[in-house]
């Protein structure tokens, strides 16, 4: 395996559970350290800054903040401090910048700013030593390891799986915590599923362009799952929030255009149902990301999950949609790990 | 005019000015009700819920308030209420909901838990009798008349007026106002530009697909001209802020690959300039909107706009936009009043 394309990228893949042990090991007393200064603080908006992948990761903190502790959540768009040069009042936030490299300067510095106007500041990096994790007062580890294929895999799930934390102890919810420690078993049990997505992408050699709809808490999956696509198979993928979907951009859907959904269990998953309703009608091409078997029915190209608790779905399925882009690049000639193009740390102009 | 395909749209994307002299006559004092409300209470966030085309006036609220006001603003992902049935702590916070037809089901729910909740509520739609307009303490009214043509213009240009004023306000900057009233003045001057912009169009007849470029506070004005494209002419028109295109999705661009950029003077202006010096590396094909000669100049087909207060450049800028959308569809001979799989009024299954 070690000389194909991609290579990295597959372990660093399947990696991932070990990954996720040593974060649940090490990780959580700093998680419980920042959720206590939030407390403390009685913080009342969660501050998000963050680029690319880290992007998606923020996504999934909104949501998850918002649902589980009634948390108000905000993208920060960094352009308003670094274009902009404005002072926003966050003295009631938690500003909290993610970047796996830790070197997002846009995103350094708004959590630069915030720390010296006295604000909380937290940071989730798969680098200690790096600038972001100095600029923060409480730096997060992905306990990772370094991260070598430049499409983000071990790295978006460690950081899931920090924000995980912390939103359940921003709730109080010390309980939560019991299904993060099922992690990484029900990661190997997406790994053990590899074989079926293997052969799902052959199809789609020819593939071109896509859409990846979600609803709801896994808003996030849609979008990195087709950032996945993007960045490994050189694909046309647009995610969309299925609502936004069916309201317009459904319109360039013909006989055959694929459409992959991203549709495990949960409140999601009946809107899910209505929206693969909505596609057949146009005959469109189904791929279902799922552990529903009735879901995974609709489907041309079943892309099959383990059962997950409803808060862990975007991490647990996320896998399946890393190996699905891993072996489309492969049946497409594609090396994954150098995608065209594409640098791995992100800096701003 | 009247009996060719999209007379609707094009009488309504004209209609823009006088629209605006409405608003500014009309509706200026319920927009400082609602400041003044917003001052006495406190708020320290702007909490934003909107959909589709008015989901892009949100993004330019969250942009202006948080640059003129230091207004933290969060955009809000409806299903956290409708699918999650979350209780988010919003006391010191203005719910601002905005929908052209006031209809949209799930922002309209956002507001009525706020309200029910005794937070401080505002709505800007177009229809003063909606559910939206009912549902909110302070509903500002678009005062554009009735919009028959699908894709929205009117209302949105009459929305971003609405929000100006409320950002200008909040930050105690009436004299800001002044330039608002230039508005009308400013589209007329756009409109004016119809001929060149639709002899920009006729090049693009069998354009599939595009991307729609900007930086900065223009981010709403790249997500609404893409729309406006893709509604209209079914292309594949996806929009994304400068910076997050050069560290990925770039990799798309070959040669004669066509991007829109929107490029107003301004802060963007600068950072715009080293975008399209990526992608003339690349010889992609550069639509350029702008009122920088030297940026136009860049331009294979050049799309002027008159020079505008910066802060009011999404507000003008989308008027060309608007216009090129239009004689785009007509050269590819669809209807933009009518497109395909889109229904005016935005609900949520």
């Amino acid at each position: 395996v070690a000389d194909l394309p991609g290579a990295m990228m597959l372990a660093e893949i399947r990696e991932q559970p070990e990954a996720l042990e040593r974060l649940l090991e090490q990780e959580l007393d700093r998680v419980r350290a920042l959720a206590a200064a939030a407390r403390q603080r009685r913080i009342s908006l969660l501050f998000l800054a963050a680029r690319g992948t880290s992007d998606h990761a923020a996504v999934y903190a909104k949501y998850l903040c918002e649902i589980l502790a009634g948390l108000p959540a905000a993208l920060a768009a960094p352009s308003v401090f670094t274009l902009y040069d404005a002072e926003v009042r966050l003295d009631h936030a938690l500003v909290l910048g993610i970047s796996q490299s830790g070197r997002a300067a846009d995103a350094i510095e708004v959590l630069r700013r915030a720390r010296e106007a006295g604000q909380l500041t937290g940071s989730i990096t798969n680098d200690p030593d790096s600038p972001m994790a100095a600029a923060a007062e409480h730096s997060l580890c992905c306990r990772a390891g370094v991260e070598r294929s430049l499409p983000a895999t071990k790295t978006y799930t460690t950081s899931l799986a920090l924000v995980y934390a912390l939103a359940a102890l921003l709730a109080g919810r010390e309980e939560l915590l019991d299904d993060l420690r099922r992690a990484p078993d029900l990661v190997r049990q997406a790994l053990a599923l590899e074989p079926q997505i293997a052969e799902g992408a052959e199809r789609y050699r020819y593939m071109e362009e896509c859409v990846v709809l979600a609803r709801g808490l896994n808003q996030c999956s849609a979008l990195e799952a087709a950032l996945k696509l993007s960045e490994t198979s050189y694909l046309r993928a647009h995610a969309y929030s299925a609502s936004d979907f069916l309201h317009g951009p459904i319109a360039i859907v013909e006989d055959g255009y694929p459409c992959l959904l991203f549709a495990p269990s949960g409140r999601g998953l009946q809107p899910m149902m209505e929206v693969a309703d909505e596609l057949e009608k146009r005959e469109a091409e189904l791929l279902v990301l799922s552990d529903d078997p009735a879901m995974l029915k609709r489907a041309r190209t079943p892309l099959p999950m383990p059962a997950a608790p409803e808060w862990l779905t975007p991490l647990v399925g996320i896998v399946v949609a890393q190996l699905f882009a891993y072996h489309l690049a492969r049946v497409k000639g594609r090396d994954p790990d150098r995608p065209r193009g594409l640098k791995k740390v992100t800096h701003t102009f």
